[in-house]
């Protein structure tokens, strides 16, 4: 914890204290109608004995964002901060630790800022639509799959035991409970995804992203379409980046922008994660552009996951997080 | 508005004053592991242009319930307000109108409450399983069906025409963004509904229970299994009720329950609905229960429908609702 020495107060905010908060509202962003034909008449019994007749045929509205956003007395933020969750998750990530600390959103609110925290279509509260909407199949991801990607441990298919990488900041006891918010993910949306982010960023305004995994791509996308509006870019480990051969980095040039990365980025999946973050930050570094590349070890905070914002020292993370925002003038 | 004069003050709150919230915390109640074998292996473009492997099988969480805790400083309520959903809905019916006024969940927390929005197994951020884990198929509620089950109108196939009922209190022109909060329902899921409702009940301990057309059932149930943790029981419209020859009304006779129905209850299905409810009702007045059948339109409050947690005189069915917990000393 050397290099952080003092991080622990910088949001300036007491853990005990409490929040003023002017409002809490949820909303969707965009959404479309659909018409459904030749689905089956079901007659269900509505749980007290009464049966119910669903002509499941007609419309439907599908591919609407979800949000909540709870906005602040007196934010110390410039601009609402949006915190977008990654693939096969919910907006859950950002709220509450598996083990039942405090998460992310809590930190954020007490540290200064509006949040917002969404479900992507397809996830949480932005429900799924009927079968057919979409072209793909939804994917699961197991257990084991999320143990191994999200960079937790070992699972040996034999003896089918779990075993935590030596040092790791993930509660690993609480990985039921982690579980328990994976969601079913469509891997044909990401499109869909991205035009989503985009809407949402138009519909708050001037604000500062915070997006993770596969909502980088989103995060990175949304600044390229808004420049004007997306004031920081927050990207944790992001999955992707775009092609500086493709997409011009000026455009986002001006954008404050922060990578972080954690502990044990090996194998072929990462080495390309990190490969394609790598090259686009470089095009952004050779426009002198505000952008700044955190590797957690190289600080020497070792042991963080793929899923930092639920690792042990999430705090001490969402600190480096807040000191980077207040450097860049994002709060007071 | 005749009997509800002065009503509209009843909460004790501004709505343009702050809340002082100690904490927003999430978590998940119940689940249990499942392991899914023989699913198909999974290549798919994890939107950056990595493509990610997904070996589905392996083990999931399933049947949690979801539950956003808002804890207020200074609660002016004895007990914290459980506000469950109905069936095809999630949490988002509580917490903003479709039409973008504050909801109930909002109301009440200005009211004095600490309050518990949760989305049930299934719905929203509870996510679903894999294919297979649970009997039955989802079913799907399309607009039509949405708007005449709520008794918004009538819809006429041919002419594919949205008729309000005259005087309807329901914001009809936001119809489209109240259908973006439906959900999947899966029919064959009561029991395990039932079940991880209560255990909601046990894990936050002494309680009042808001609950709203298929959760009543859920609500009613949880009060015969913790008769000593349910302090007050609000039914909006339940679906269902329990059959007085089986269940004995004795063992929820202390707890005060409130009956609340809106207008154009007409039809089969809310006859039967109404005469279930009724049936229980005066089995518990037979026992001097402290029990009372509120309908809207009997005090000169008209065109109130199934969802009216959502209508343009939400805060005034909330109002009833505050001035009978506050009657019942369930709020200072």
């Amino acid at each position: 914890m050397g290099l952080m020495a003092g991080a622990g107060t910088s949001n300036g905010a007491s853990v005990n204290q409490s929040l003023e908060i002017a409002e809490i509202r949820a909303f969707f962003v965009g959404g479309r109608a659909v018409t459904v034909r030749d689905s089956p008449i079901a007659k269900v019994d509505n749980a007290g004995g009464i049966p119910v007749t669903f002509d499941q045929n007609g419309e439907y509205q599908v591919d609407q964002l979800y949000v909540q956003m709870i906005r602040l007395r007196r934010p110390r933020a410039k601009f609402p901060l949006l915190m977008w969750h990654g693939g096969g998750l919910t907006g859950v990530q950002w709220e509450t630790t598996p083990d039942g600390r405090p998460g992310w959103q809590m930190y954020f609110l007490r540290a200064g800022h509006d949040v917002c925290v969404s479900d992507g279509i397809e996830r949480g509260r932005a429900t799924t639509p009927p079968p057919g909407v979409w072209d793909s199949a939804p994917v699961y991801m197991s257990k084991q799959w999320q143990w191994r990607h999200a960079r937790i441990g070992t699972y040996d298919e034999q003896s089918r035991i779990y075993a935590p990488h030596p040092g790791t900041k993930f509660p690993s006891e609480a990985m039921d409970d982690f579980m328990k918010q994976i969601s079913p993910a469509w891997p044909g949306n990401a499109a869909l995804h991205a035009e989503r982010y985009a809407d949402l960023v138009k519909a708050i305004g001037p604000c500062v992203i915070i997006c993770f995994s596969q909502s980088g791509n989103f995060g990175t996308e949304a600044a390229q379409r808004h420049p004007d509006l997306v004031k920081g870019l927050i990207l944790i480990e992001p999955s992707g980046a775009p092609d500086a051969t493709k997409r011009p980095p000026q455009v986002v040039a001006k954008i404050p922008t922060l990578y972080v990365w954690g502990d044990n980025l090996t194998g072929p999946l990462w080495e390309n994660v990190l490969s394609a973050s790598r090259t686009w930050y470089e095009a952004l570094q050779q426009l002198a552009a505000p952008v700044e590349w955190v590797s957690l070890p190289e600080r020497g905070i070792t042991g963080n996951t793929h899923m930092m914002m639920m690792d042990r020292n999430s705090d001490q993370i969402a600190d480096i997080v807040q000191l980077w925002m207040r450097k860049h003038g994002l709060v007071a």
